[in-house]
């Protein structure tokens, strides 16, 4: 169902969901006949909540089709995720908590190496450290241009976001970055008659940033890369009625939780535990959650079959304080499989439970991707599992008289 | 999924991926709590390689649908066969490999019997032997008209293609044939005012034809139907940079396969084995092979459950030739069902097998309808399982960031 369809159906409650999102979670076995990473893993809490879950296996943007993150995330949260996308560019500013506004434009910026024909010898300047990225952002801080203002957001070593406010910007623009090493930094190109403005504009803070790093080498040069905008998603609350939290580590799922209009919460860590204790702190404050866990896919884009096996249990550990809570509606389930095998995001279905007093429990105890594959809930969009929790938090009226 | 959609993601790879297509394979128990056709053959291969393999039933059309064979195929070949539909007339044509340009009109001919007063008394002059068939097609060849180039091409028995090709030609056509003995053969009519001179270019071809054979009988007319122009289906090379071939016996799954851009090779022979040795002989010069089977299909609208059977095993006693090949991806489906208890196509789901080493196996031994319900893929559109085979050839780059 589209989103504005639900939210004529929208219907106020006093129940609480909770969307645990495990990054990356569907796998694949080492060797034929063998199990998987969610199969492999020790997991009697998530086993024990199967059995009183309607499981399915979930397709993010279609089948075969290998989801980055941030389509990934937009179909768990019920968007179609080919009908809004969301830029790099923006993500990478809304995941540094920057506050984009609607007529920004936004790049994910690199600090890199270029020789001296301007060539490019290592588009990540050999992952300079944080502080040393900082350092240099300091610098082109002090860039000013006519008409707009500039921000550049210290990311992680060598990455940082750089954003333009100012009227008439517009984001139809190439990247600068070649996407190889041996070929030359790119002057931005305007796609369309209206950008043309921007993208002069770009290319000044380029040639500024040139004359700023030239003797910093190895971080000499900048690549800026998939101009956006902010997305303009219609927020849970416009939609739904929902006060949502999101609870996460890293920037970019901060950036697309924040893009659905949900209040990012701090963690004061990194650890999952550190995510349930903001869950429990902020429990009674909010009627949706949505906890993000970033290891798995981590250890799986690592190709580390044990440590996303581990990740996965640490998460199974920590569900009794979840559930201790006495959630109405729990979804348990990931934006997109990262087989260990694969070393990558892949096309995989993912599985995903779905707990609440009133689904049509399954009974099959298990948490796994056999498990899934048996489930009531069948293979479904991703984007369908928002309105079946919605329905079970009895927050949609009936459709029709 | 989109194919433009597909287009936009399309990777290089060094794959192979194979698509056997036994056609009408779905079928129905001859009585109540019995076994289909697929469920009684004896098919240790096939059950072998199903262990190895995510199981569906794919859905050629939609719910509930019968379709013909122009639309089982484009689904299964990835197009939406509402969108892209293929005119039997182009099907005709396409199948004798003649070689249709994008503004010639094709339509299926007919020799038929009519009395004096012109009403048709056998739609198909008794089938008359091929060798006859292609005398009188020498004949209709003599006709010339204004402005068109024409070409008449014996298909079989009674049937022939008739293709007119010049300038300002439209396909908007009605059939001649009454569709039914006893009416008199029909006039062609325009159907839209830009194809009233292609009608009346048809009209004097039939009235000539109607002379050149008058003492003919029983051949003594022709009758037209299903005018049409040559599909324009972009092809899986544009699409997914495929070099891809066609192994099929039968003209219309030749036709349809040369439409979609595949090289269609030449069979030295009609047994399933004989494409099977095409296979081998092609295997290194293409990325894409449809191997197409129509035994199972003519057995099973002749009601011949037993024959049906002994097809789809004779496939199974073949399939080793196939993956000593190694295929990277092997997909086994039908394009439709054709139960032999019905003697016709039916719009049952098709059984389906997708083979490759990063499937999540379902570890179902075993190739049938029931066996395939219980399947990973589930219940799904044909069209989506192409995009699973390339995404599992590593084909497919990722969607998004």
């Amino acid at each position: 169902m589209d989103p504005r369809f639900l939210q004529a159906l929208a219907a106020p409650a006093g129940t609480k969901i909770a969307l645990v999102i495990m990054d990356g979670l569907g796998g694949l076995p080492l060797e034929p006949g063998g199990k998987t990473e969610l199969e492999t893993a020790r997991t009697p809490n998530l086993d024990a909540l199967a059995a009183q879950s309607a499981l399915g296996l979930t397709v993010p943007v279609g089948p075969g089709i290998t989801p980055g993150s941030g389509p990934g995330h937009l179909a768990i949260f019920g968007y179609d995720p080919i009908e809004y996308e969301i830029g790099r560019g923006a993500l990478e500013a809304l995941g540094v908590d920057f506050e984009l506004g609607p007529e920004d434009v936004a790049a994910r910026g690199n600090f890199c190496s270029v020789d001296a024909a301007g060539v490019v010898t290592d588009r990540r300047a050999g992952r300079i450290p944080t502080v040393v990225g900082r350092e240099l952002a300091e610098l082109l801080r002090a860039i000013r241009l006519e008409g707009v203002e500039l921000f550049v957001e210290t990311v992680k070593e060598h990455r940082f976001a750089f954003v333009m406010r100012g009227p008439g910007l517009d984001a139809a623009l190439t990247d600068t970055d070649p996407h190889t090493t041996g070929l030359a930094v790119r002057p931005v190109r305007a796609l369309e008659p209206g950008s043309e403005k921007t993208a002069g504009l770009a290319n000044e803070f380029v040639e500024w940033a040139r004359k700023l790093l030239a003797d910093k080498h190895p971080a000499n040069m900048i690549l800026l890369r998939g101009f956006a905008r902010f997305p303009r998603l219609p927020s849970f609350q416009e939609l739904y009625g929902l006060r949502a939290a999101a609870i996460a580590v890293n920037g970019m799922y901060r950036g697309v939780a924040r893009s659905a209009g949900m209040t990012v919460l701090d963690v004061p860590g990194t650890a999952p535990a550190d995510e349930f204790a903001v869950l429990e702190q902020a429990w009674g404050e909010f009627d949706f959650f949505y906890l993000h866990i970033k290891e798995t896919d981590t250890a799986g884009e690592d190709g580390d079959f044990c440590r996303k096996v581990r990740a996965i249990e640490e998460v199974d550990g920590l569900m009794p304080r979840l559930m201790a809570l006495r959630p109405d509606v729990v979804i348990v389930s990931g934006d997109h499989s990262s087989p260990a095998l694969l070393r990558s995001h892949s096309w995989h279905p993912v599985p995903t439970m779905l707990y609440s007093g009133l689904v049509r429990a399954d009974g099959i105890g298990a948490f796994g991707e056999r498990a899934c594959a048996q489930g009531s809930l069948g293979v479904l969009p991703a984007k369908r599992v928002l309105p079946i929790a919605l329905a079970n938090a009895q927050r949609l009226a009936k459709y029709g008289a």
